[in-house]
């Protein structure tokens, strides 16, 4: 499993997205309309930030109201995303999706919850 | 630069460790204490999971204090750690260290102040 991205959930996607171009050399590689939630991909050499920004109620707004702009998840990478959902659940993780769905940018998502994982919101996306 | 590990606040590091290797087929790579912390290193494909236990007060018992266990920061990899200090110090971040210094596993660290970046703790690494 590879590590994906960092999604970050912030007031101002575009405003965040500059600041690190600027900061960390990275590079605005898709952006998107997704539901409620303007979202940037930023490139890393070895995976990407996820900027999400809300424009409406949803989970981000909920987050952003509860703790402020910051870490949201990470996003871990598989080749087989069933395999990995049923591997997660044996190993005793709650599972927010019991099947995939689309994410953004097309890919095929699906998340744990972080009572089940040390706190931490997983993502397993298969590209 | 880049993605070097997601740095995870716990209260039981080697407990959260058995797990990780349980539901993304990661391993153990490092164990040592530093400082006041029970630091474990978890392998992915392309970085880690850097699990932080405290046994005395300080910056990851404060962190737990007040969050609860979770994600803490995220650390990106650079080969100049000095040259990315500057960097950042010129696109405007406010840096938690001016200097780096040694941190876990023998690598250089600096941090830079979340409230610079987005509500996210950055860690720049070189190994």
């Amino acid at each position: 499993m590879r590590f994906d991205h960092a999604g970050v959930a912030t007031d101002n996607a575009e405003g965040l997205a500059f600041l690190y171009e600027d900061l960390f050399g990275c590079e605005i590689v898709h952006e998107e309309r997704f539901g409620e939630l303007s979202v940037i991909f930023l490139e890393l050499e070895n995976g990407y930030f996820e900027l999400l920004e809300p424009h409406d109620d949803g989970t981000i707004s909920r987050y952003l109201d509860e703790h402020g702009p910051g870490l949201h998840h990470i996003a871990l990478e598989t080749d087989d995303i069933d395999a990995a959902l049923a591997s997660a659940g044996a190993a005793g993780a709650e599972l927010i999706d019991e099947e995939p769905r689309r994410g953004a940018w097309g890919h095929q998502v699906a998340f744990l919850h972080p009572g089940s994982t040390g706190g931490v919101l997983i993502e397993f996306v298969e590209h």
